[in-house]
């Protein structure tokens, strides 16, 4: 720890500041919004009686830029197997976020047991095998922080949207960082969107994660990659949903989110 | 306003006190989580700098009883396009409900223009055609709320769950009320959950709304009928999500929704 990108980048001073840097631009020059919201769920899991978040959602205020910041968490209730907080970031003394999340332990013996696969992970070649590609996108330093493979390069990088907002492929830290679930808030608004198939460009209003499972350690042919598949599939109105999947290497559900989008252009 | 018995049992004092009624129960005398943030999106309209709820979501920090309680909502952020705020329902000094949400308005002209749906409405015979059932479920008081018609009758309801956690049925409110943006948080939460097709119950610890677009007004053969879609993909590890599509009779998506949920057995 410390000599990651990310555990520099969200490191939280005990009165609460933090550096959001410049690695993790989206459009703009502005912060990604997982990247904000993986800071809240740090901030709450360093006060929360359960290890793992559950599920965090994320309201987008206000564009954030880099510089300093400061995260509030409080609990706001502590039950027998989940727990609830809150937080802000805030920046130049204005909220960027405001996040609530459920906390619980992933790791009980599940009483029920009870398991269903409604969809199968993506169907990937092996990470070897795979294209892997550099989005090159300049000013979106987040890109840098990420390899990204697929199995043909999406219609988007090649200049020919495909008008099918699906994406499939496999994602890994550039840095060999393990993902594990404060990262996820992240990972999950760490790729290119889907809608660049339409042509379409959007920011967030809010994300929602849903995070079902702690990420296998990193071994094997398949270690470390995650296999993600983002998906829209209704675009009206000027907004969009976004959903987004990470499948851990052993083929477990590690997380489900679901984001709304304002179209910009 | 104020014949209906959604008017009626959300009706807010100018000071916050609201009656939650025994008329939206769910499982063991507690109250739909649906009418909880029904009630919390219209505390937060009446502050609002826009009309229109565009995203909520609401945790579910302890369950409610039917009985006084009080909603309390403010402004986080009011944008040029998009306002943010907050609310809390409470009941006997202890918080129930945490909600966050944001409002636009959504008869805006678009100016995108994009649409785009990867999905269909549900291809469902005409509500006149269609199978009406009265659930008969005792003290879950909320089912006596709705009318609902189905192309044939789910499997759980005739003893035999089919094991495909899915449902499709057309859905209004029995006492002839309009469905309307407040009352889209009730609807998306006011059905037999789909995982009944696996035999499981559940109960909800977060609830996200995207509202879309304003339901048409009921006229028509459809007139008043939403149709709608519930669909479970991922049971593991003691926890499942819910997605629900609600459409109007003239096949305009008005809302999506997803939960997650922890089964109780």
């Amino acid at each position: 720890v410390g000599t990651f990108a990310f555990d520099e980048d969200t490191s939280i001073s005990p009165g609460g500041e933090v550096t959001l840097t410049d690695r993790w631009n989206g459009m703009a020059g502005q912060v990604n919004g997982g990247y904000e919201l993986a800071i809240c769920t740090k901030a709450l899991s360093q006060i929360m009686p359960f290890p793992d978040p559950l599920v965090v959602s994320g309201f987008y205020l206000r564009p954030g830029t880099p510089g300093p910041a400061t995260v509030r968490a409080s609990v706001l209730r502590a039950g027998k197997t989940t727990a609830f907080g809150e937080a802000g970031l805030w920046r130049d003394g204005k909220e960027l976020v405001r996040a609530t999340a459920a906390f619980a332990n992933l790791n009980s013996p599940d009483q029920n047991g009870l398991l269903f696969l409604g969809t199968a992970r993506p169907e990937l070649p092996p990470p070897d095998e795979a294209v892997g590609f550099a989005p090159g996108l300049g000013q979106i330093t987040i890109a840098d922080r990420f390899d990204y493979r697929v199995a043909e390069l999406p219609g988007w990088l090649r200049g020919q949207p495909s008008g099918n907002p699906s994406l499939e492929f496999w994602m890994r830290f550039a840095d060999g960082r393990d993902a594990d679930l404060t990262a996820v808030p992240l990972l999950v608004d760490a790729a290119a969107p889907p809608v660049l198939e339409l042509g379409a460009v959007s920011t967030t209003v809010e994300l929602t994660v849903h995070l079902r499972a702690r990420p296998a350690p990193a071994h094997g042919p398949a270690g470390g990659w995650l296999a993600c598949r983002a998906t829209t599939r209704f675009v009206s109105g000027g907004y969009h949903e976004e959903d987004f999947e990470i499948w851990d290497s052993t083929g477990t559900l590690v997380a489900q989110s679901r984001q709304l989008c304002m179209i910009l252009r």
